[in-house]
């Protein structure tokens, strides 16, 4: 199981590899096998073709990620991330959690945010 | 399925009631069978009985929530919300995901934080 360190460096590097306008930055902190369900109560996306094309269209899209506080850790394989999409005409609300495998990768993504959390 | 909008208020009441002093305006929240992971990593709690302990216990101790975002809601039965526990001479950054059940009540809870978000 990675640290709580080498977790919260990974959702570091999540936000800048988003905000750095590389998709691929974002996707190779993923297992290949991952889901992302986002967000929560909608069908899962799983695997790499899925999760690069999901990431794809997001940078496309211009969003941009600020975290609201810092990175939460956890005693396990979690960590977890209060921050704001900022999209041209839009702002959304998100609490991201990530759990791990035990080689540091994403294994599993949950990103809440409801129809109340979209600002334009 | 709850409304997100009912969700979210259930997250405010749980920090209001935390705040009054009032444990059982905390363990209220919850159903009966509810189960609680805090933190995430370390056993769970589950029941009436263990969780009016933990809350019972936590508030005693003096603790006070303060959130340090907007609650977040969900497409799905889940909110979530980043927040700080300030007790005596400590605090500690947390963020919560509650699962609800059809009837409006919490039946999970996940506090995620680590050692590392500890201060004294």
């Amino acid at each position: 199981m990675p640290t709580e360190e080498q977790m919260k460096s990974t959702l570091q590097a999540y936000v800048d590899g988003f905000n750095s306008g590389d998709p691929a930055a974002v996707t190779g902190l993923y297992a290949d096998d991952a889901v992302v369900v986002d967000p929560v109560g909608n069908p899962p996306i799983q695997g790499r073709a899925a999760i690069e094309e999901f990431y794809g269209n997001a940078v496309a899209a211009g969003a941009k990620l600020a975290l609201d506080a810092p990175v939460r850790g956890s005693h396990g394989d979690r960590a977890a991330m209060a921050f704001s999409v900022h999209m041209p005409g839009m702002r959304i609300r998100v609490i991201d959690v990530m759990t791990f495998g035990d080689d540091g990768r994403i294994v599993r993504m949950e990103a809440h945010w409801g129809p109340g959390d979209v600002e334009s």
